[in-house]
């Protein structure tokens, strides 16, 4: 009998933040394939027996290659196996999950979704500086700042320059210098408020106030450890005065779900 | 004593996606001012002694103003009750949060940010049509399709119109002809696919297929109960191919969390 797959965000890394659904899959998984930047508080929820295999990438560390994911999948599926694979964020915002879906679908092993709190939320209600905010933002717009080795970064600058959206970069900190130069030469005034915020949501969140024109400099003199999400747009601005404290230790790593239903 | 204030994203509708650290702080409310779009799935988790306070908007009920929930919230604070304010999705997108927390902060009392899983990630996980994907949306744009009362929908419909971008529409339904219009006058193509979701994630979960060209037709000619989203993309485009059953009555409303650290 085949087994199944279940692609899981696994949220910004506060175990606390998992959704009762990932949480409850993730504790009867047989086997868990993960991103390496799950955090090791989400981590240590998986049951004791259950195999666990890193797939994804981390700096210093090679990523095993997508096709080999889609592979190892599809195999460990059809041996039966009820398979959790772990994505940080969500596993439908630059997580890859649907090229995922199109392995398994092809290869007929049933599969289904879970989404998980995707980084710019979990850095919005933790540091509280609001994704949308009247007279600030009226949206908000997701982009990836990596780029394949030597490839330009694919963003349409002119689209991006809409200083009444809140702007929120993933995967941005190498490319950092070019893009905050891009938006500003697109016409994105210079003081731009810009907040990074490093490991949102964990005890080891750590974050920094500047605008696009200080931003390379800031980072260059204070570097932050990946991963680093940027939220640009005035709503930053609002970080001066409703800053909410740093993450503590939480609690969460020792919750369990149960059902009475 | 004074209270403290939880602004509480109660997520999509499927009372599974509600987040561990949401759960926890919905079952241990003295009071709960909620939008009266949270599901009753959602709503049946409150604890049977809370009082209970509906002021968000649903057709054919007025809608408390704002400056009354925020002094509704400082008051209940005041009092010394631990009050959670429950809103559908996530706080800080579209969800006014941060004008509920100025009000707060203005008058001292504690507060604190839960994030929830936001309509178009769970629209995405139930229906299989991602956000992001390689070679057909780079990014994902959410936008209000709300205006208030005689006043013109305030979008840079030339910004909007960028193809490699997922535009999600919330709140559109009134104006989705308007808006499809727009996006076709600033360039984006008549067949661009367009996947109108209604009640996402719950039993009550709707969907329909269309493009720009159409869809103000289809609406017409079938319309669907708020709250309906659109996601506007090519991404929309795999939904003949990815689409997942429909959500069945889910168990979640069962579910409880206990601590055992």
């Amino acid at each position: 009998m085949a087994g199944k797959v279940y692609l899981i965000g696994a949220g910004p890394g506060d175990p606390d933040l998992l959704t009762l659904k990932a949480l409850r899959l993730l504790q009867s998984a047989e086997v868990v394939v993960h991103d390496r930047l799950v955090s090791p508080e989400i981590m240590a929820l998986t049951p004791a027996g259950a195999l666990c295999v890193p797939v994804g990438k981390a700096a210093g560390f090679h990523s095993v290659p997508q096709d080999r994911i889609n592979e190892l999948l599809v195999e460990m599926a059809r041996d039966g196996h009820r398979v959790v694979r772990l994505k940080g964020g969500d596993p439908l915002i630059f997580g890859r999950g649907s090229e995922e879906a199109e392995a398994l679908a092809a290869a007929g092993i049933p599969y289904a979704y879970v989404p998980g709190i995707t980084a710019a939320q979990g850095a919005a209600c933790s540091t509280g500086v609001p994704l949308t905010h009247r007279g600030l933002a009226t949206g908000v717009r997701y982009v990836t700042g990596h780029r394949a080795q030597d490839a330009a970064l694919e963003l349409d600058w002119q689209s991006l320059a809409d200083p009444d959206t809140t702007l929120v970069v993933y995967m941005g900190a190498a490319n950092m210098v070019e893009i905050a130069a891009r938006l500003i030469a697109a016409g994105m005034p210079l003081d731009l408020p810009v907040l990074a915020v490093a490991h949102a949501t964990t005890p080891r969140e750590r974050r920094m106030l500047s605008d696009l024109a200080r931003i390379g400099a800031d980072l260059a003199r204070q570097p932050m450890e990946a991963p680093v999400l940027f939220v640009i747009g005035r709503v930053a601005g609002l970080y001066e005065t409703a800053a909410l404290p740093l993450p503590q230790r939480q609690r969460g790593a020792h919750l369990r779900v149960v059902g009475h239903g």
